[in-house]
């Protein structure tokens, strides 16, 4: 069997008048992330490390924010999408995981739906999706609430 | 066998008055960093890495920073426990990787006690554990000496 | 088979005056990366991710920026060293997924140029190298065109 790592890291910037998604699931607070998708932060990570173990290119390559098919996209599309695209060359996940970095809301609360919801979409076991939460101690732009970021990494694995 | 990956982040403040306590051990630095344990940056990267690839939630999930039992506690503590929660999952350390990023003080010195401390904690070789750092070239938050912050990626065996 | 992971993170300041090297070419821009060496953040990160799965220690520990050696050293003399020093332990690349952070300039257009330098120099195949781009959407000192930062993570294998 071969084994290939990935990670990804992305970042979007709060702001108001826009809902929050992340993991796939929407998270009630008084700021949303901005992007011409719905900015999946956590999505876009797990996309960029799927695609990099693969070595696919990255998320911007295959799903440019500069396409109308694009604007306003539910990450959920892209992530089953970008499933697609491994398992094309004949990739599986092995195991995923994530890392949101963000000063508010709490993120905790709401992992168990998250994994659901992106092992469905995988159609891998929710054991193999880990997603965990840290704030940068009101340091940095994640610090000042100017936005959340997320790291993913991920083992996938083929034959 | 069956192979995962792991990937913990973690950031605390540096402030006067506190000691600063990286890797298990005591550096001599004029600040220290501020947190509800004894904020020891680089063994919680390490420990959320762990809880990752084992799928069991994050550190704040299992040592929650509003409670009396983690107030002040050394570091090292949540690592033997982290060691023992993945344990009881059938896990055992492959090899971990942490990276610190701090402006000063000079990490590389502490390196080989470092190693030392963590691999005599998760009873595991030392050649199974790396500690690297890195400055930010006086970048971002770690560049301006506000805090310090820390990387850890980590593969757990099982079977 | 012993697998290993790794990861590495590396940080230079943009000034003017300065060429831009990333992943070992040359790219046009109005600025360039400051350092003691050619500073390709690309390729520091990448021997930092390869130098902590063999756990040999970091990029600043074989290769100080205090030397007259490797002042001004074009980078891929330092990539070619550290694979000869992880294949002295018996290491061989398995795969390496890398991630640029930068606002500008567009890296995408480089990538395949990028991975073809990196693959000779490390004698491994193309598919086994991959190289990924992101901004950090305008935030932090990448945003602010500051800086540039690289994330890598890699797999080594033995026997």
């Amino acid at each position: 069997m071969k084994i290939r790592v990935g990670f990804g890291f992305d970042v979007h910037k709060l702001v108001e008048g826009r809902e929050l998604w992340l993991g796939g699931i929407r998270i009630d607070h008084v700021m949303g992330l901005l992007g011409h998708s719905d900015a999946d932060v956590l999505i876009h990570a797990i996309c960029d490390a799927m695609l990099g173990a693969a070595n696919m290119r990255d998320i911007g390559y295959h799903f440019p924010d500069t396409s109308a098919d694009t604007l306003n996209i539910d990450s959920k599309i892209l992530l089953r999408k970008t499933n697609g695209l491994i398992s094309a060359k004949g990739y599986r996940i092995g195991n995923i995981d994530a890392t949101v970095c963000a000063e508010r809301p709490k993120i905790n609360p709401h992992v168990p739906a998250m994994k659901a919801c992106l092992a469905d979409i995988l159609q891998t076991d929710e054991d193999n999706i880990s997603i965990k939460a840290t704030t940068t101690e009101k340091l940095g732009f994640t610090g000042r609430e100017e936005g959340i970021s997320a790291y993913a990494t991920v083992l996938i694995e083929k034959g």
